[in-house]
């Protein structure tokens, strides 16, 4: 590739390079290319589109010149609820290259490449703007009220100081008590942090303590104060400007849920399709991943669906009307769900719960796990976002820790340890999972350092690189997460050794790395641009990476390093431009003529003026 | 990227890596990976799946070192109708690598790059052993009894002799009456030539040369003889050992169809539904790429359905059951077929026709067109191979051509012309576009040089280059096909233009190029291992490429350049390794310790001892 990085066209969904990020079924959307003069003599630019799967060219033109790149614009007619289209670009040597969501290519590249418009319903107008905070709420904090409650036979109630037993037959069962007014009590804590989203791993009743084996979704877990704890909450919430989703397994349930209960070995109940049974007395069944005590839903039963994700009488519909006014949802193993052998539903059990969503409440979220390659069930259908770690936490952590370190359990990393990552490897893997996501799929979805299925980043980070790591989920696009814990720099080895009941005793020792947390969410709040604007890149080097977050209104400088390094920023980089963010090592040397010398592990932001360009006529 | 191509680990669909190609739901298989010693030390190869979405290893132990590679082995059950799974491997030092079906990665990569399991029935025996003639029945021969045949209003006369008009106004009614019979009468030069499958372009009805335009799908058009002469054709095709198919389009008939003419402005008619009406009165339409005279059909029509695609009275069952006995269809403009706006039945409809041909004679062949990045479509589940010009015809375009060649029409080539690429951008665009089809579906994909609806390649390739090209069409995976008169050595500056009459008064003067075709076509159908084996890459470089096709039975080394080139082929390449074909202007120069002089253009095969492994438990 004979071009570095910053010399390269560049184009994405932000308001910059689209005229319409909801566009409609047949409209028509301008589209355009940002071309710099060090990229070539550029004599034609056009637009592939690939309606039913045939291509159709649309040609651009140049519309303006910012004295260092010009701008081409072209029109498409978006023709399919989700419309691919790229870029061709003709060099007056006669070279072409095609510009796609996965970069700049020579030879022809497929179709999964496309840059994606979604003709879908859009996510709520806060969506991308949120910064969410994860609460388990076992760990988070405990009430007072929690002492007067009798524990069930298979809670091993611990002490809040005690250490996470990480003895597989006792993880599922230590009891913290943590429960909602514990959440209530500490909303000073996450409003000060600057959260403005909270995100509730389930609270229904269940028989373990992350309750993802639910008994029943028809009321919260009284261990959790029952349902007049989760109104409070969130009531309590809203007054600060906070919004709060939940958490559903639309893949299982637990065995001991009211709806298995009555249809296991009973094939005559009318909960009978609920579950795929392996046998014709409904003895044996499919189960995630094999264990038992989840059973799989088998989506094909009507009134599975009728009494859980459709219409207004539907779980999916009660908990986000009044009293509850939950924000959304999560939904647990979104992947898997719907898909057994050969059968997958998936498409119509999230598009189903997505409608019955938008007819109680469509300024309300949803997003969907899928931890590995998510893009294909997320054309913007239905799931907003993903909670997913292929394009953004498995590369960081590869990235910026020890390279060899354990990190097992959900991670999903390569052999349960991090590899060894270049900054160009980073940037690589996160582009190659991120493209073909439609770009508002990219603004919803979850850019977590870490969260309650993995260890904690903090375990095998390099040395310095923690700020570093916080500082690129506040700055990528997507939603930055904050563990509930990490803000209090704790550790943790995996998923279950990570949902340690947060220290609320160690608030003062813990100031520093809140601190740290503070000025960073601050830094994603106060500035639009890192919510919604246009990313690119500059930089993908062993040590260090640098990309700038634009819009007409700001555009700010983003560098990265885990060591020391030298960049050539050139006039990406005025002497005049302002640091706005600096942690870590860096940052005692400041820019020169576009050089910057980064003495350490760096994560710094600097304000540059917003790109003026036309508007889109 | 660390490792020269041919040290890198290998795996493909072929008996050497899996043990079965037809595997079931819910079946077991065993996969293989040859591991180089000069990869490094390897420690462990898992394999992930991806069974419902969620990933899941296995892993695999070393059966056999064959002295210059360790073979692993494990197992995998298959738990989705398509299976994907790729390979991990780790080594010595730490690092590890994901061997997948689009190559070596040091980073995760995406499940599109997967190896894939079809569990839908599999093609035909005899499918990809064939070697494809495409007949194009207006330009190939005229019987006799043409002169009898009284014209159509629509039909401008042509003499054979005449230059194919390239006026548009002229080129689909410029007449030639080639015709059935014209085909009978020169079997014996398609039987000389070595070639076993006869395809077809249309033979119903139309009111063009081309007769993509239907009028009907229930008699051969009288102007070829009828449906006597197609009964004779396949009789006496079937005679020599040669299969025909025919063409359909499923996309869209003739304005002038009965079922159009029945419908257009009739909204009570029984066809109504048939067709994608545009307004009420059912006078404007939908049509390909807006050309009226092909209006597009709409399969939601049960009655469209049952009458040309689904079950024994359907059109396509008709034509496979006696008198006619075709084996198989090549369907146009698959990849547009039920798919408009928020609209797609594509699956539905292609697993319909091939579900109809089934019930009829199950050992046919079912091809689709889809020029461009194909695979999504061709899972196993239908169609059996693409006609698609991504993986093979437009990278050899590029790769062999004079840069900058005019390359119009419906090769779909960048901006109409060829553009530069090297050695590894050939390799990288066809292992780019053939990684996510199945291994079984690129046994059956269209290996052509050109088509009726392209230039003909002659036309703009690199001098000597020809025989290189028809050397790699022939001896990669996929169907090879001939295009009627590319073995006359013809031109055609286009689609309409590469339509020639073949010069059957050329005969003599064309022996040299028939004689290349024979050559080559007698090696391909001499050496099984090119329809069925592996396919390793050993090089790829500007101007040369190489690899092996291998069997527990045979390997083939195979050797292509457009220059001179220097090959370092070490230990694949043995100093008494016998030359089994040898064109252009090489070898003059043998090999030597494993070094290959070229002299300049060169296709060349070597036959090298078969793959000494134990056979799957």
């Amino acid at each position: 590739m004979p071009h570095p990085l910053a010399d390269r066209p560049h184009h994405d969904g932000s308001p910059l390079y689209l005229s319409d990020p909801a566009p409609t079924l047949g409209g028509q959307v301008r589209v355009r290319v940002r071309v710099p003069h060090a990229f070539g003599e550029v004599v034609s630019v056009r637009t592939r589109s690939n309606p039913d799967r045939e291509p159709r060219f649309t040609s651009a033109q140049p519309v303006h010149d910012d004295g260092r790149a010009v701008w081409w614009e072209a029109e498409l007619e978006v023709e399919n609820p989700v419309h691919g289209y790229r870029f061709l670009l003709e060099l007056a040597d006669g070279a072409t290259w095609w510009l796609t969501s996965a970069g700049l290519s020579h030879v022809e590249t497929r179709d999964i490449d496309d840059f994606r418009l979604s003709t879908h319903t859009p996510p709520p107008a806060w969506g991308a703007d949120s910064v969410m905070y994860q609460i388990f709420p076992d760990r988070f904090a405990r009430s007072a009220a929690a002492d007067a409650r009798e524990l069930p036979d298979w809670a091993e109630p611990a002490a809040w100081s005690d250490p996470v037993d990480q003895d597989r037959r006792h993880t599922a069962v230590q009891f913290y008590g943590g429960d909602l007014p514990g959440v209530v009590e500490h909303l000073d804590h996450l409003e000060a942090l600057g959260v403005n989203l909270l995100y509730l791993t389930p609270v229904f009743p269940a028989r373990s303590n992350h309750r993802y084996d639910a008994l029943s979704f028809d009321h919260v877990d009284p261990l959790l104060g029952g349902d007049e704890a989760l109104v409070a909450l969130v009531e309590a919430a809203h007054a600060r400007g906070m919004r709060v989703i939940g958490d559903l397994t639309s893949n299982h349930s637990g065995d001991g849920h009211e709806w298995f209960r009555a249809s296991h070995r009973n094939p005559g109940a009318p909960e009978s399709g609920f579950y795929l049974w392996l046998d014709e007395h409904q003895e044996t069944y499919v189960s995630w991943l094999g264990v038992p005590s989840l059973p799989k839903f088998d989506w094909r039963a009507v009134e599975l669906r009728r009494r859980f994700i459709d219409g207004p009488d539907s779980v999916v519909a009660k908990w986000l009307g009044a009293p509850f006014d939950l924000d959304g949802w999560r939904i647990d193993v979104a992947n898997m769900t719907g898909r057994w052998r050969d059968e997958d539903l998936n498409e119509e059990v999230r598009r189903t719960i997505r409608r019955t969503m938008e007819s109680v409440d469509a300024d309300t979220l949803l997003l969907g796990e899928s931890t590995n390659d998510a893009a294909a069930d997320f054309p913007g259908d239905a799931w907003h976002g993903a909670m997913t770690y292929a394009n953004f936490t498995r590369p960081l952590w590869n990235w910026l820790s020890v390279p060899g370190s354990p990190a097992g359990g959900g991670l999903g990393m390569t052999l349960g340890r991090t590899a060894d990552y270049s900054g160009r490897d980073f940037y690589a893997a996160h582009r190659e999972f991120a493209a073909a996501f439609p770009w508002r799929s990219r603004l919803h979805t979850m850019n977590a350092l870490d969260t309650h299925d993995t260890p904690r980043f903090r375990n095998s980070a390099r040395e310095g690189c923690v700020p570093v790591a916080v500082g690129l989920a506040m700055t990528m696009p997507g939603i930055p997460v904050v563990w509930a814990g990490d803000e209090f720099g704790l550790t943790g080895d995996d998923g279950e050794h990570s949902r340690t009941p947060l220290p609320w005793d160690r608030l003062e020792e813990s100031a520093e790395t809140i601190g740290l947390y503070r000025r960073l969410i601050g830094l994603r709040r106060d500035h639009p641009v890192l919510s919604r604007g246009g990313i690119r890149w500059l930089v993908a080097e062993d040590d260090a990476v640098a990309f700038v977050r634009e819009s007409a209104e700001e555009c700010l400088l983003v560098v990265a390093s885990r060591a020391i390094a030298l960049l050539e920023l050139g006039e990406e980089l005025p002497d005049d431009a302002e640091v706005i963010a600096a942690e870590a090592g860096g940052l005692s040397v400041a820019a020169s003529e576009g050089r910057l010398a980064l003495p350490g592990p760096t994560f710094a932001v600097w304000r540059l003026p917003g790109v003026a360009v036309p508007a889109f006529g």
